[in-house]
């Protein structure tokens, strides 16, 4: 069939926006709780978000990468 | 077939807009809790949820922008 | 076949309905609980709940401009 | 296929009621909580509620709209 | 094929049953709870409780439109 | 295809069998419960839990009628 | 298909069984524990038992009603 | 098809199986807390669970006598 | 078809195990826990749990038949 | 066609396994927590156990029967 | 077909693991922590756990036997 | 068909797979909360670690052997 | 057929990204609420938070592989 | 068909992935949090974190072997 690599496409792109959308709202949820907890940390917590919001993305950003391979195949 | 991408499409923003939506309604909701604990600090939490917001809502908007080249595909 | 592109509209809609609603219930709901802990927050609070769902709705918003895209196609 | 539109139609309005249901569902009864706390702020929270409620309904009525474009199409 | 629209009427009222269903459920056992709590609140909190299954049952009511609309096609 | 129409009819009254039983579940149970803890307002709850239960049944009745329409189609 | 209207009635008493299974197990259980809080109050809650159960058990025997309709058909 | 009444007796008895053992299950194992925490009310108790146990099993029941009519169909 | 009444029988003792086992467990597990904390009660508790086990099991062992009528079909 | 009995069997004893091990499961486990908490107790709940799992393990070892029949037909 | 036989030795063995790796991760899970509260009774939790695992591990044993059946048929 | 082995192996891999690392995860983590609990008895706890992942391991390993026949088959 | 590399290598990234988020989801909002409790072990749970990332993303990081060797195919 | 094993070797890394990453988070996570609650244990944790690791990944790895074989079967 001739579509299937639009299907594939959207697969993927579906799973990269539902991880990292949930592996960044939890980092960053847990972020902003614990700068509230202890305000002085504020500069460290949110240099560690950045980072870990970085890790989360790698892989759902390949999978963009794959997505967009898949569409102008 | 002839409409897949169609389909596709649909699969995409699908994706894009329940994981958008998941993540943003949790950091949201996590900010007003904490300004409502810590008032003082409600300035910085609202900076940290824009760029929490802004870095949940990099991949969706690509699933959106890939999701529009399948529609005029 | 000749029908996908309605059916690729209703996943589309479906999910931004779902979406939209899961995250502005989510934060609505933080917005009346927050407002009742610290009244005197309460102007504060229903700001950043507009700027909230105004973000969240972003992406769904584009969920039905692309429903509407292809119902018309 | 003749009758697709039809069942596009089905599964925008599922997904709008179940949205709009889930969502107003949970901000109404947070706001019938948060009365019995704070009696005296019932007005003001009733307000907001009205507000939610009309947001949250936003996306999902534009759902029933695209149901009825598929039905009469 | 001929009796799609059956289906579609079919996963409508579906739709419409269950997200009521839930919505009202949760509604209405919260003022139950909270009428226990604040018994002298008992009116107050009837008299939201009408406006939100009102509200809840509206988006359901129009999935039921939707669904004799096709049944009757 | 012929007995579309029955398969149609059976998803009806199973939405309105689970919604039903699910919403008055919750609503009945919880005014046991309420009963339990303010004997004194167990006319009251009642009273509450007739109207509430007649709420929820509206829609999964509209769910049974629309069944009954297809099976004698 | 010939078929059909036994699975169709398969679903509807599947449906039936589940939800009034699910409900009246949730009520009655709701009230064991209720007569083991207050025992004085037992014959006021079972007599709302047998209410709350023939008011959950209404939409379930319709769709055995149904199912009956349909495996006689 | 010929086989398919086969299924329907199938799917029929497998809700009634899954439903009756869930609401008993729930129902008998409050029961046993309940007759743990009140030895003295252990008869009143034993008494309601027999009546709540033929209340939930009367649907499956019902189940199971259409699987039986489905299977010498 | 030929094998559909095998997949049939499948299906029926499918959910007889499940819902057995699942009804059994929580019975005999709460059992163990309520003689834990009353041991004096052992022999009455022991007493309900075989009364509660048998009737779990008698809609599963139904299921068993059936499944073995459609084995021997 | 020829193979759906080896896929009814496996359907059968997939049933079984995951069926036996979660009620297994759940009584062994509870059987150590309260041998924990009540040492003096540990013969006769061991004894209830093993009297539980036989229960739970009826109808899992007739599914794996009815499976054996199946594969060897 | 011709492949079936494999297909159903895949669910079965799926199954076996699944339902082995749960009960055995739930019973041993609670060994451990059950020692750790009592470390004078580690001895006989111990062998609790392996007559425990063993009552599991039957049936998904069998599972595992029949996958053999159907692979070398 | 042809490839129906090779889809078997994938499905009881990705069975071994889930269920090791299911069971794997839950009784390790469950090692380390209980040796920061008591830590002197930490070499215990781990020698019941090791004997309790080889119990686990001990099915999930059958299936990637029956994967790995299914493969080369 | 001759797309389905295409479905398989979006699967493959599918699982990627959804596992790679939800582990490194889950340790470094873990890493967060550590540092906020004990800050002076900041340096300690990032180290030990990069070694966690480098151990979780290496299946992920292979699936990702696998997938590019499917689109290259 | 002649793509089957590629969709194999799909859903094998699928299922090393989610269950690699899932095993690994929960340990990993729970090594920082107990890490946290007694930071004179942190050498021990770690290393029963690494043994734990690879006890976890021992066979998602065998998974991704065999989806190797599988694509450049």
């Amino acid at each position: 069939m001739d579509g299937l690599n639009y299907i594939a496409a959207a697969i993927a792109v579906f799973g990269a926006a539902i991880g990292a959308a949930y592996g960044n709202g939890k980092v960053i949820s847990k972020t902003l709780e614990s700068m509230t907890r202890q305000p002085e940390m504020a500069g460290q917590l949110r240099t560690t978000m950045f980072i870990g919001v970085a890790l989360i993305e790698a892989v759902p950003i390949l999978g963009v990468v794959i997505a967009l391979l898949l569409v102008f195949k």
